[in-house]
């Protein structure tokens, strides 16, 4: 760590933050510059109790941490390359075929379900999504149908030969969900809810973690990192959007944030662009974006009937929408580099 | 509802759209103005499904919400006057005495907690504050003492007679901590968990509920509403710090939420100066703050030695500053007319 | 306009509020909802005085705006569909050619100056960008080469035929900067600085706006309209990061804005990559965003060598790289159907 | 400055980062970590190039600055303890009497600046502020009186032995407006509008200069910088909300800003309650906590009748609230130690 000290400091001050950090277990190496001086203290970071708390001490200006504080989901960490994740038959990331999920907001009927799942197959998707277990801001908005949208999304995974991307709220529910689906989802409400997320990743399902509404990306490698500590290789960092003070759209779609997961990181990422700005008519342009960057995956709303839908429906596309964005995303598949 | 529509509509077209919203069950009342038609949709939005759902059709530019989407939280729901919080024999709220909780970020030895439940307890702080279940954005850093750090916590509260609030982070965890303390600390992580929100509401203790990083005056009046609606009246909204572009602290603490809230809700607040603002330099002016806003009580992290803290020493005041601080803020909470 | 009332207003309240409407110039519809009233005010909002001022009344709880305040900008205002902005021979918007603005950040000597129009022009570039007065955020960096630095851009673009497009940063200053350029940028810092966007509009030179670093769509075409309601139709939108909390870079470039604004306005839009992340090893991903989202073309910043850079180095390109840029762009390009 | 370098990198790699150091005219002073390399580089970075540029290349992981940016704003510039600007006969700053400045948000007409004024003066204000120039986001709205606004404040100011403040939008306009008042103030939008800052420090008279909607405190202490480098040293820093994702108010009034200049700055700090949240019904309470917090005077919008106001309404007192504000807060004035 580097421990910068205020300036023109008595030289006997300087030696009492010199004691501290050896007596915290780091060799300092005091750099003495024209105007302060600066303190390289040599250990591992990420076995030693931070120095950043001597940064209460009058003598000290800031500490800068040198190391990554993310280690297994860091490039660095993955000698062969992109993490590819393996799941009902689908092969997702490290510039594989690219990824369809889609489904309704929340499962609300047989019907409802039934009939987007067959849609959505028809157009190449491989995962149906769809809300069982909803997290919503008032307790008086639909909670979701929960086991029974459970059943009814096997129900037509097992109809349409889709894999099934579920969101789980409660680690009591994780072993539940995960009986019922391909893919758990992190919601971005419990992106730091580590006890969820150790419960999810022990689970042995693919873990979909969404980033957080005001994320940083260390943040967000460092939650994925919980799923891979535990022993679960099996991570998709979904972007759904960060909070800006934008009021045209429910959220800012950080699209510039898969370049840099991408450089950072060896995870494969999904773009989620019906939250990622709550809107509905610009779901397509931020799709080819989305490919464009490389990303592996889409995560899209879709709904029968918008205007009916229980929840969001401002942002779910309907069926001839739906299929007018998988035909428009083509060229751009296709310039990326990526089978179809 | 206000649904506004688009521009030099024509009329068939408005037609539609007043149908849509009879056909979801409010009454439409369009008023055709200069430019666009706007149709007021009556009914009870608390009960009815949103229209929101419409801001999807092509017709429709915007849909206003009338109604406030919390009910007991609000401070129309309180006929008496703001919620006085009674607990461990102290009356929190309606300006009642100011609260002080102090106490470490984290709950590290028995010597370590001994020491600062002695300090703060002399300065007349009525709450010990200690983590002993810790959300650590890294899987590598100190979790807690977990079960020990619970047992330390009763041995304080019990030799020097002050109340216990502590962080629960797991639903299962919720009996235990319940058992070991008076309040419980919902955090800014888990502002939006609501199967955790829930689980703690019905342990009955009181639920102090931090802010989310980025989380609107609203979101943290409706996650509120999810303690009141599980049939608990004792919530302490705790304002910890937003997230913004500031780098100079860790966080920006939005003193000014404090006046909003009091506005919007009959529910006490408590500040948190040092999750706040990340430095333990700037904890004393922003108390004084606090106590001019009519915040109702201030949770401080003190620690006997804040450099060699096991998590954040930087924002940990020593027992020197702390018993400055309390004496300092004396003149302030006299010229808001509370009992010191 | 909506004025909202506060919920069981007492009727003779509700007539007071009434009564200010129409006072106003509005003529006042009040729909009395199951709680609360609504008022909806019939007028011009864009020539009559706004009613948002009665929000600090005790009777009123929101006011809402229901036309759009941008006239000129608006998609609606203008009926043959995009603007085209011709310049210095070439067309932009509307799906015509993909145009390449690009060049170093400063102007620092006639070497580096001229060898970059070289190596950008050999590329396709058609402007040559170059700041002659720079916004340096401390008065002690490198505030630009000024009138040396206009008089090399202009023997530049002599030499390769390239269009210039250059900051301007004072009024005084527009009549200079006119006549050594094709494009005036008016910078991020300036975004509201009306005095000098009206100068630099009633110049007749082409007008490159940037947002500003935390700028609402809402405020960046109003900005715009200052340009169009002085008689100046050649604006350029241009995007180059906003600010928030992430660090990693020194802005978030909001690419989902240009498929706002595209939906908003009929202006051509231009993304600045190299401002927008602030790092120049992400700059080729996010040009292939851009270009999928029909941005109209890039300000690229492109530098000899990059490390010695008098300003902003880190978030230059060399030669290389930008020849690789221009290469892995072209299959994007073609896929939005443009020609290249 | 701190060049971090990556990971393992090969010596010789290292080298040429060290090589550039030199050349670039540091001293460079590598330290070998566990795992990887930092170089201390040993310069003024204020005379010397950044070597921030250095983050372009591929063996560089950050750059981080040792020194601050700012000199003569900074706490250490100033030996003897904190600026008192003198203007008008007050002494503003250090703990000087507290200082009031109040009136219109736009100066209207000859009826409502003299009522205000004389309302003002009446409750003890020793500065009247009122917009001649107004900074509008939209063309079409109320843009000032101008030279006859002016003119009203100057007769004002002598009847009633006020000082003036008011804004100042054009470098062209210094003059005039510099006649016309004792305080130039520098709104938000021009934050970082260097020409005109500069213009205006020469002036001579005391700059209020505002922080910007997102600006940074390092960036609001580098702008008052641009004042201090020209020779001007008075200089009042207004904080007057920041923008966030909060809807409930027009901005977050950041006070806890206060407490951090004071620690990095010498400068006096006024707080602008009523920009700062936009909400009338707010001000009194944030006026408190910005006279706990040390701040040395308050900028208040103060309107005859705010709801008929041709600008900014909403967050404008009226007398009587006004008078009742100066009445509540000389307890907390008296808290502080200042006289009143």
């Amino acid at each position: 760590m580097i421990v910068v000290l205020k300036p023109n400091l008595p030289l006997e001050e300087v030696e009492k933050v010199i004691a501290e950090v050896a007596k915290l277990g780091y060799e300092p190496r005091p750099i003495h510059g024209k105007v302060q001086t600066v303190i390289a203290a040599i250990g591992d970071e990420n076995t030693h109790q931070s120095l950043e708390t001597l940064a209460s001490w009058p003598q000290v200006e800031h500490v800068h941490r040198v190391q990554k504080r993310y280690k297994l989901a860091s490039r660095e960490a993955k000698k062969g390359g992109d993490t590819i994740v393996k799941v009902h038959g689908q092969e997702i990331g490290a510039g594989k075929k690219f990824c369809f999920m889609a489904g309704p907001c929340s499962v609300e009927s047989e019907e409802q379900l039934m009939s987007t799942a067959k849609a959505v197959k028809a157009q190449g998707a491989t995962f149906l999504r769809g809300g069982a277990f909803k997290p919503r801001t008032s307790p008086y908005e639909f909670q979701g149908l929960a086991k029974e949208g459970l059943r009814l999304l096997s129900q037509a995974a097992k109809e349409y030969d889709l894999g099934i991307v579920t969101e789980v709220l409660s680690e009591r529910d994780v072993e539940l969900v995960a009986a019922h689906s391909d893919i758990l989802q992190i919601g971005a409400r419990n992106c730091q809810n580590f006890s969820l997320i150790t419960e999810a990743a022990r689970s042995g399902k693919t873990i979909l973690l969404k980033r957080g509404m005001s994320m940083k990306i260390e943040e967000w490698l460092l939650a994925s990192e919980y799923v891979l500590a535990n022993g679960n290789p099996n991570v998709l960092l979904c972007e759904r959007g960060i909070r800006t003070f934008e009021t045209y759209t429910r959220n800012t779609l950080d699209l510039a944030a898969t370049a840099i997961v991408k450089q950072e990181s060896h995870l494969p990422v999904i773009i989620d662009p019906s939250q990622g700005c709550g809107r509905a008519d610009l779901v397509l342009e931020l799709c080819k974006a989305a490919v464009a960057l490389n990303a592996d995956g889409l995560l899209i709303e879709v709904h029968p009937n918008p205007a009916e839908a229980w929840s969001d429906g401002q942002q779910q596309v309907d069926f001839g929408l739906y299929a007018k964005l998988v035909k428009e995303l083509k060229p751009f598949i296709s310039a990326v580099g990526r089978p179809i």
